[in-house]
């Protein structure tokens, strides 16, 4: 039987990787790569870094593949439907990947940045695939470092107040409204900076790109005081890289986390 | 100048460290453990085997303190004064900890299970400390595996869907109401089960216990149906372990997480 791992990378540090995902790594004989044909060349060169890390006796394949576009209109309502039939691309691609480049015992893995779990499609498309029923294989999932838990730990603050509750969102989300019912926001996917719309409000926010690499910038303050920050170094950083990664906590009042 | 990590060491399973953590223990001078009073010897265990596994060669002490009781009213207004007297009393401990078990130039660590961002006050006491001004050190944190993050991978599920949110909780606050907004509720520190209110509602449950350890248990289903089985599983280990540690995600319709 096919063994697929999705192994959870961590943030960006390539010490945030956990001694399971390593196990993992090693028993690997292919190594599948879906190129989004953007420039992330930093992104791709970490990834080989670790394989040469932690698998020095070689011994694996690396099998690209390029992804299918995803059709990312204006209009919001129409995210999920596009979503879904992009996830079916990708799971033809999937498929193909398993049933040619792996022997019958082969096992192969996904490498995931961040934690599987958090806006991360791989699962998905692997249980698709596994529904379709054509080519049969087991797999499983190695939890890894979020960006979310990288932020938070370079900012040494907690994601919760004591007793609270927090929510992890989208910035398209956070665009429309602020959530109900918390005071404790993580923002993730944000291309169009949604927190500037909550600047005339009590917040704190707390900031962070290219978390745990050497690129890394954070940071924090009241988001009148912030924002402006903010943006000044993500257009910079955005500019003289050419992608960003961020991701940042709203979090009402003073900040103080004992409030 | 004194040094102290605060090292989340994952949810159970000691392959969820990371490499950074693993460097970070290797660093340490005196490891800082608070004694619940508890019976959690399996936990004491698990930590000492960690040491004993990454730090072969001795060279570090552990120092044992009794922790201060807290006050677990069960009127539900008391509960942030209550934990904020119990953190003062806490920080009270750790100031002299570091103060006469560490060396002017000693490194110290605090493990915390899981990751330490999460419903953990070990962040916020330290801060308390250090405002007090009289004990100077620097600190940093460590991020680890959340029993959030390993619960998920272990049912193999995201945590939220499709561009959807997810929100972190207490056992405590879903008792009180269903979180507006969201239709994914990942519930921590639920000693009364407060799923059971929600059993003849449309959600599926994805439960775990002990998670990554060898006692681990996973429950999943149609909450009207898993509910039950839950309740019983939990009964059973708490009477069989003396402790139990569980966590779940609660999601709104079938499960299919491409709903």
């Amino acid at each position: 039987m096919r063994t697929i791992h999705v192994i959870g990378i961590g943030a960006g540090d390539p010490e945030q990787l956990t001694l399971q995902a390593v196990r993992a790594l090693r028993s690997t004989d292919v190594f599948f790569v879906l190129d989004k044909g953007e420039v992330k060349s930093d992104l791709t060169r970490l990834r080989r870094e670790m394989l040469r890390t932690h698998c020095p006796d070689g011994g694996y394949r690396v099998v690209e593949a390029r992804d299918p576009e995803r059709d990312r209109g204006a209009d919001g309502a129409s995210y999920s439907p596009a979503v879904g039939d992009w996830r079916s691309a990708r799971a033809d691609i999937y498929a193909r990947l398993i049933a040619e480049e792996l022997g019958e015992d082969g096992t192969g893995a996904f490498l995931v940045w961040g934690d599987p779990a958090l806006y991360d499609s791989t699962i998905a498309i692997l249980d698709e695939v596994r529904e379709r029923g054509r080519v049969p294989f087991a797999y499983d999932v190695v939890p890894g470092i979020s960006s979310v838990s990288a932020l938070v730990a370079r900012h040494r603050i907690g994601l919760n107040r004591v007793a609270r509750p927090v929510q992890i969102t989208t910035g398209r989300r956070l665009a429309e409204s602020f959530p109900e019912g918390v005071d404790d926001v993580v923002v993730m996917l944000d291309a169009h900076q949604a927190f500037q719309r909550y600047a005339d409000q009590d917040f704190h926010i707390y900031w962070g790109a290219y978390i745990g690499t050497p690129d890394e910038i954070l940071e924090a303050g009241p988001i009148a005081e912030a924002a402006p920050r903010i943006e000044r170094l993500r257009a910079e950083a955005r500019e003289r890289k050419g992608w960003i990664m961020d991701t940042y906590l709203l979090r009402r009042g003073s900040g103080d986390d004992r409030a």
